[in-house]
C-alpha cells in the first residue's frame, strides 16, 4: 500500500525543524532607497563546514501533484536555500533524521513569494516547482569533497495537496 | 543640461567590468535530479574583507522609465547579489571609480529571468524595479561596520530605454 502525506502550507513555524521561509512576511527590519525599499535583513542561516557559499542557477522542469516521493537526500557539508525566480508555487518535502534515514517525511507547498533554506544535512526532496519557469536561484556550498547522501525509499509515497 | 543615457540590454561581456550576470543562459555544468533539472554552477563571484555571505529580501516600489539618476552608492566590504523574485525587468545603473567618485555611467536593462551580482566596492544605483513584483532576494555580506558610500550627482542624469 502506498502511503500519502498531504502537503501544508509553507510557515515559518512549521518548517522551523527543518530551514528557513525566505519571503518578506512581518515587519521589515529597514527601509533604504528613501524609504522605497524594505529590507528584510538576513533570513537565512548559511552554514558550511567549509569552502563558500556561491550562488547556482537551477533550470528544472515543473513536477505535477500528486507527487510521487522516491527519494530523499541530504547535504552534509552545507545549508541550501532555494529562491524562485518566479512567482510561482514549489513543493517542499522534508524529514528529520532517524539513525541515518529519513524519518516521518513532511510535505509543504511554498507559495509565490516564497523561498526555503534548507539547513545543513537536513533530509529533502529535489527540487519540485508546480508552476511558473522553473528557475530558482541556488545559494549552497561551493567546496570539495562528497556532499551528497540519498535515500531512496522501499515503496514510493504520493504527496497530495 | 541633464545628460541622457540610453540603457542597453544586460549582456554577460558588456557587464563584465562591473559583476556577473545571474541567468541559466549557456550550457549548464551539471544535470541532477535525473536529468530533469539543469545546475548553471556557482555565477557570482561572493566577495567579503570580513564578516559573511547573507540572504535578505528586499521589497521595492517599482520604477518608471526614463529614470532620474541622482545618486549612486558602492559597498567597500562586499559584494551584492540580487535575485528578482519575479519574471520581471529592472534596471542596473553602475560606473567605473574615477579618484573615489563614479565615472562614465552605463545603464543595463535585466530581462526577466536575470539578475545581477555586483562586485565588492562597484558604484551602482539603487534598486529599479520596472515591472513584477519588486521582490528580490539579495546575498551580500552580513557583519557588523560601515558598509554603505553615497555619491549624489550635481545635477541628476536621466536614463532612458
Amino acid at each position: 500500500m502506498t502511503s500519502t502525506i498531504t502537503a501544508q502550507d509553507l510557515t515559518p513555524e512549521a518548517f522551523a525543524p527543518f530551514g528557513e521561509v525566505l519571503d518578506a512576511s512581518g515587519t521589515a527590519e529597514k527601509f533604504i532607497n528613501q524609504g522605497r525599499c524594505a529590507r528584510h535583513h538576513d533570513r537565512a542561516k548559511l552554514d558550511f563546514t567549509d569552502g563558500q557559499a556561491g550562488i547556482s542557477l537551477f533550470k528544472s522542469e515543473l513536477a505535477e501533484m500528486p507527487y510521487r516521493l522516491e527519494l530523499l537526500e541530504r547535504h552534509p557539508l552545507g545549508s541550501q536555500a532555494f529562491i524562485p525566480m518566479s512567482q510561482s508555487r514549489f513543493l517542499v518535502t522534508v524529514a528529520p533524521d532517524a539513525g541515518g534515514v529519513p524519518g516521518a517525511v513532511q510535505a509543504f507547498i511554498a507559495r509565490a513569494g516564497q523561498g526555503v533554506n534548507l539547513h545543513r544535512n537536513v533530509w529533502h526532496g529535489v527540487l519540485c516547482p508546480l508552476d511558473g519557469a522553473g528557475l530558482y536561484a541556488v545559494v549552497d556550498r561551493i567546496g570539495a569533497g562528497s556532499n551528497l547522501e540519498e535515500h531512496w525509499f522501499d515503496a514510493p509515497m504520493t504527496v497530495t495537496d
